[in-house]
């Protein structure tokens, strides 16, 4: 399992994390054969904490026993290891730096976006909510009318993107809005992204992930 | 100015900014001619809000016409772009994801670990040190015997740490403490980054950068 023509790729993930899926998606795309290890990160394996001993996080993805950390950086390990399937990133530096300029914001932005619609309530929470929609928003005018973030292909920007997908249902329920109603260019280009096989296999079940946001961050709300 | 074959290059910047210190280094690393334009962040230029419309910030480096913006986007973009001279990413694609983990660290951490020092009194500032230090003693191990971050030769890491030793005069004085003595073999390798033209001429003069801390941080401390 995982091995292949001498090649031994270990993912260490969580199901619901947008992050593990990034590596997912990367890893589906190249049709690399990988051993999935699903981690209870309240109670951290030694091997975690041995392969990333800076962060303690997942995703970890170990290619012969070599770990890779943070999942922009896997993403593009991914890209380049197995560079002659489904490139994610484009050749032309120029078009290289804004993929990776956009991927960087959404790394910078996304997850405290949604994470203050369950940290927030009133006045605060509908200041959050304009923020969040804003941001998407933002995203919708770069992506424009190209069916992808990398243009007609699926790329970089797309596999950066695509997990929050599986969030929206949290954060549409516990904000009391709907995504589509103010970024429904945005949700098609999700929905395109789901016909995808490598997408739809990877995202979480967002039923799931709602699950998990209530049982890990909305108690103390 | 700034024209050389055809190419036009400008960087926004501001001197003291570590970010725009590493697009300096990498543009000298590379002997590319540009043109510099100190920007006034107290009162922005139309020119920085159109080419950075999302974060308003410097470093912007402008190759003919078109910005590249995120200190670590434009490092990776004059690696690429001007590759035939001293490159700064390995090629290998793992130590590559190894040099992008610690630039990443760097970015994720260092800043913020700077300014706590005059963000904060009493306890909270001996915690915060304390901390500062952790963080070089970390990276400290990471250089290990090596002279650079990159092995032999000055690399992408080391254009993405050593424009924080020009802030060191700053840490330890309002910090009253000394990195030297905490890390003596970072402190060796600074010196040793400093004896590359590349690297002398980028760096703000120390006691600039304290009185611009001074001036723009610590009133309210």
């Amino acid at each position: 399992m995982g091995q292949v023509g001498g090649e031994v790729v270990v993912l260490m993930d969580v199901n619901v994390s947008m992050f593990g899926m990034r590596a997912r998606i990367a890893l589906a795309e190249k049709q690399v054969e990988y051993e999935y290890s699903e981690q209870d990160l309240g109670n951290k394996s030694s091997l975690l904490l041995e392969m990333n001993p800076i962060h303690k996080k997942i995703p970890i993805l170990i290619h012969n026993g070599k770990p890779v950390c943070e999942s922009q950086i896997i993403v593009q390990y991914i890209d380049e290891v197995w560079h002659d399937k489904n490139p994610l990133l484009p050749s032309d530096p120029y078009q290289k730096s804004q993929a990776r300029f956009w991927f960087d914001l959404i790394d910078k932005k996304a997850f405290n976006h949604g994470s203050k619609l369950w940290e927030t309530k009133g006045e605060e929470l509908e200041k959050a909510k304009k923020e969040f929609i804003e941001f998407y928003k933002t995203l919708e005018g770069e992506l424009g009318d190209k069916p992808y973030f990398g243009g007609e292909n699926f790329g970089f920007v797309d596999v950066g993107l695509i997990p929050y997908y599986s969030w929206f249902y949290a954060y549409e329920t516990l904000g009391n809005f709907k995504v589509e109603g103010e970024c429904p260019k945005l949700v098609a280009w999700a929905k395109r992204c789901m016909e995808r096989e490598s997408v739809s296999k990877s995202l979480a079940d967002p039923q799931e992930v709602y699950e998990f946001v209530l049982r890990k961050f909305v108690g103390s709300k």
